[in-house]
């Protein structure tokens, strides 16, 4: 019998009524509120609420580099906060929230999988309760209201080839990359060129996910700088009168939200701000809500550590003050052995028959990558413990040697079937996380706030992705020195690079050396609070397919969905 | 002291639970799923769950020709709503979801006005469960399915050029009016002309509100055209593999809301279609349920009588194979003054002080707008209520003129209050309205769906508008040709047309004789199922004012919304 698809699996789950999720969870009633049947949002009066519960093991979930299908980050989010029920402990999940587009184009779905699952998920892929529709909204009112500036006058100065801020869609759609607006009689406003983002690529997200309340919010949205005037002075959506707008358009995307996996454990479901150009880490509310709500909140970040997890450390704690008690490092098989540099694996191929073959000298060959992704993670002061998420292709002899190249680096270890067994198959793995978790922290961020915008980059640039320095383009050292003359050098830097390797060169895999890390261009998300180094490039809008999932999403005879997974 | 604002009002509402609300309907908990504290959504099981209760009353709530500033009719509607509890009896609303763009633009908020208002207005304002949303992510995602459908080969062979489906946004954005799409390298899409409406004006959320299923809805997004074959084939959402996809993201819109007015009558709230080129009526599934919940059901229908209650009757009514058992025809004594030619009423401007001086005469004067209109109504044979929206402003003398018009035309006529007095300001219209409706009723269709398309077009220029009759451009002509032979020629019409004046211009009031309507162009919203001659320049995207609402809208300290109103 064929293994059930995501959705079957998920149509079988028998459901706790949420408010019970939320009672164990020791969240009261009275900071709850339903959003249809098995979803609530949670109010951020349970921030301060619950300020003396007794505090949970805070367990990031990363990985090593991943391949372009995936490593199974979420699902071993899911099947670790699964497996720690199995060994009596309350722990809660906080996740993304995955982003419509890409559901309806190439992937089907984003709610972990198989036995491993935040449920329902068709609400989690569709719509949920609306936060990323808020996110879309908001941010084209800001849009609207430049565009309406420059319409009326001017009267602040803009210069319109300097206007950064443009449109987002919670949709794949390559047609909206590069656009003109304004076309058309003068009445239809100002002809200029522009394009369209994806929701989760807005800055208004980044901003909801790392702001810490409803004030910091409003004072954050007032600092996104939509563009600069002809003298250079940057303008803001606070000198365009919008951010009080824009915070009351976000004021229930702003509470997290409270769905419950397969086997009902909790899980927080809030923000999805994209891992290419934003932090990729779900909302520092969200954790700061379930830090208090279990013996362990499990939170994942996006790609690999040298991406999701440095900006965890950096960006995200150091707004939230959390310090992480333990990392996990997400490793597979197949990706140790593609980090061999022997295999090729492209996304909606099958993988090749060689690589699929026992073999566990090739898992060795590219295990360079998750030594150094285990050395990432250290560097921070974090006990790092390596998650063998296995596949039925996988061989025992390849398991082994993982485990072998992980304890040659005193990692903890353990295999992990989460997605066939559930969470009775990641006890092995709740137990290892358990151990690191008793160790005392000792985490740091790896650059003062102070440090000029250039240091943080060549920290990150050497000390993570093991660069031997960083070269800017004259236009990337133009804007460095702008942002530090305008005040912005305090902020954190956020690396866009690719995802596919630790390098800024996707072909380069294992743990490259000998390299420098090319800095093309340097924006900042001021609202958001981090300046972001383009080095490669980066799509911010996705295209469909040639066949997009959303031709096979249909209702069948009974009403139900079919085609999400 | 100053009359409070809307905001101020409603935020002194004394709530009943929503809960509480739906039992007083007769609907059972398990048809309800909660959206937030005081909204619900009303699952569409109550349309045969309920089939064997009592059917209400069903009353629209029309009006004469309005100014620009709109003579209340939403208003009048929550306050006739309110007035029959004041008289025992139990009656449900139904009206639009405001349009969140012209909240953040002009208006700041559409939720009726001083004690007849639905709450909490910022939900309704704002929002609300997202339907919105989902209907621009539908409309969207059909448009990226075009584009796509280019990009990858045109198997179809789509004549660009002929592409009529744009894209939307909930927002006031005059530059999306007119955009080039597709710029940049071949991978960023084909470049063509296209542009955005607001989402109130996509054809989606026209089917939205007029379908009576979820299967009829899957239908009728499948016979969207979205342009034409180089040979003048129709190409729809079907051939694209797009319709199934659309109407899961409609999954949860298509549910009613449930909220209620200040003084707790159920308000159904569900849909908001475009006045000018769409129904401008709420949804047939709001009233289908509504209409087996209490004694009246009392739904809207939006601008003048030839505008929203001529689509009412031969659309929506067409449709849902409900009859209206009375119809109300708000009237102002500022509006029936305006028809005199008299004098001039801009929006955001103050009312002419001549206007205000007590004048019965200029009322009389322009009575001729207010008997047309009764006449519109009663061509459907539907017994015509008059209601006087009273201002403070008014003279009992000018409330006399207008009794002395209705009731020399056989009409019955009242004054409400319900502006500055709630329900009990509307028990004398509520009593008129309750014997209007005992009368039997004849309600007829206009023209019969078999009619040819240009026959439609003249029955309701000639017998609604007074025309003396029609005249069609070339481009017109060999629309409806075109229209006919595809086998659109079934469809009803839908008139765009000015909504200040019963004729199509917006220059001629009272009831304009002795013209000819000009019908420059015809498109067909095949999947929402009208065709729409458009007699004139329709807007469907607005732009933001020199000083937008959204400027004014913030949190003030205690986190509450101010601004709205």
């Amino acid at each position: 019998m064929a293994f059930p698809s995501d959705l079957e699996i998920a149509r079988g789950a028998k459901l706790k009524p949420i408010e019970d999720i939320a009672a164990d969870m020791g969240l009261p009633a009275r900071l709850l509120e339903p959003y249809g049947r098995d979803v609530m949002k949670i109010g951020l009066g349970a921030v301060d609420e619950l300020a003396d519960a007794p505090k949970a093991k805070y367990v990031l979930v990363s990985a090593i580099t991943p391949t372009p299908l995936g490593e199974g980050k979420t699902t071993t989010t899911v099947g670790l906060g699964q497996g720690f029920k199995h060994l009596g402990k309350r722990a809660t999940v906080a996740v993304r929230q995955p982003s419509m587009g890409p559901t309806l184009g190439i992937k089907g779905g984003a709610a972990g999988g198989g036995y491993s699952q935040v449920v329902p998920m068709e609400l989690l892929n569709l719509h949920l309760t609306g936060d990323m529709h808020a996110v879309t909204a908001a941010h084209n009112l800001l849009a609207a209201m430049v565009d309406n500036h420059l319409y009326q006058g001017n009267a602040l100065g803009l210069d319109v080839e300097s206007i950064t801020w443009r449109r987002v869609l919670d949709m794949n759609d390559r047609a909206l990359r590069n656009v003109v607006v304004g076309l058309g009689p003068k009445a239809d406003g100002v002809t200029r060129q522009t394009g369209f983002d994806i929701t989760a690529a807005s800055e208004v997200m980044a901003a909801l996910a790392l702001t810490t309340g409803i004030e910091d919010l409003r004072a954050r949205l007032g600092r996104i700088v939509v563009g600069y005037t002809r003298s250079g002075e940057p303008v803001t959506a606070e000198q365009l009168d919008t951010a009080g707008a824009m915070t009351v358009l976000l004021r229930e995307a702003i509470k997290p939200n409270l769905m419950q996996t397969l086997e009902n454990t909790p899980a927080i479901v809030h923000c999805g701000p994209f891992g290419n150009i934003a932090t990729g880490n779900s909302s520092v509310v969200a954790d700061l809500v379930g830090i208090r709500c279990g013996d362990y909140l499990i939170t994942e970040a996006g790609f690999g550590a040298d991406m999701g997890a440095e900006r965890f450390f950096n960006i995200k704690c150091r707004v939230s003050g959390q310090a992480p008690d333990a990392a996990v490092l997400v490793a597979t098989v197949r990706a140790l052995k593609a980090h061999s540099g022997k295999f090729r694996i492209v996304a909606g191929k099958p993988l090749p028959e060689e690589l699929l073959a026992e073999n566990p000298d090739d898992v060795h060959a590219g295990a360079a990558n998750l030594r150094k992704q285990i050395e990432n993670i250290r560097m921070h002061g974090v006990s790092p413990v390596v998650a063998v998420n296995a596949f039925p292709t996988d061989h025992p002899s390849e398991h082994a040697a993982i485990r072998e190249v992980a304890e040659a680096m005193g990692a903890r270890v353990a295999v992990s079937t989460h997605f066939s067994d559930g969470g009775a198959g990641a006890t092995e793995l709740a137990e290892a996380v358990a151990e690191a978790a008793e160790e005392p922290s000792e985490f740091q961020l790896l650059y003062p706030s102070s440090a000029p915008l250039r240091e943080k980059i060549e920290t990150v640039a050497t000390r993570v992705y093991g660069a031997d320095g960083v070269t800017y383009s004259a236009a990337a050292r133009k804007q460095l020195d702008t942002f530090e003359r305008n005040g912005f050098g305090d902020l954190p830097v956020c690396m866009a690079k690719t995802h596919l390797s630790i390098s800024s060169d996707p072909k380069l895999l294992g743990a490259p050396t000998g390299w420098t890390l090319p800095v093309r261009e340097v924006r900042a998300s001021v609202g958001a609070g981090f300046v972001y180094p383009i080095c490669g490039d980066m799509r911010t809008m996705p295209g469909l397919g040639s066949s997009p999932a959303a031709t096979r999403i249909d209702l069948d005879a009974d009403g139900e969905i079919v085609g999400l997974s």
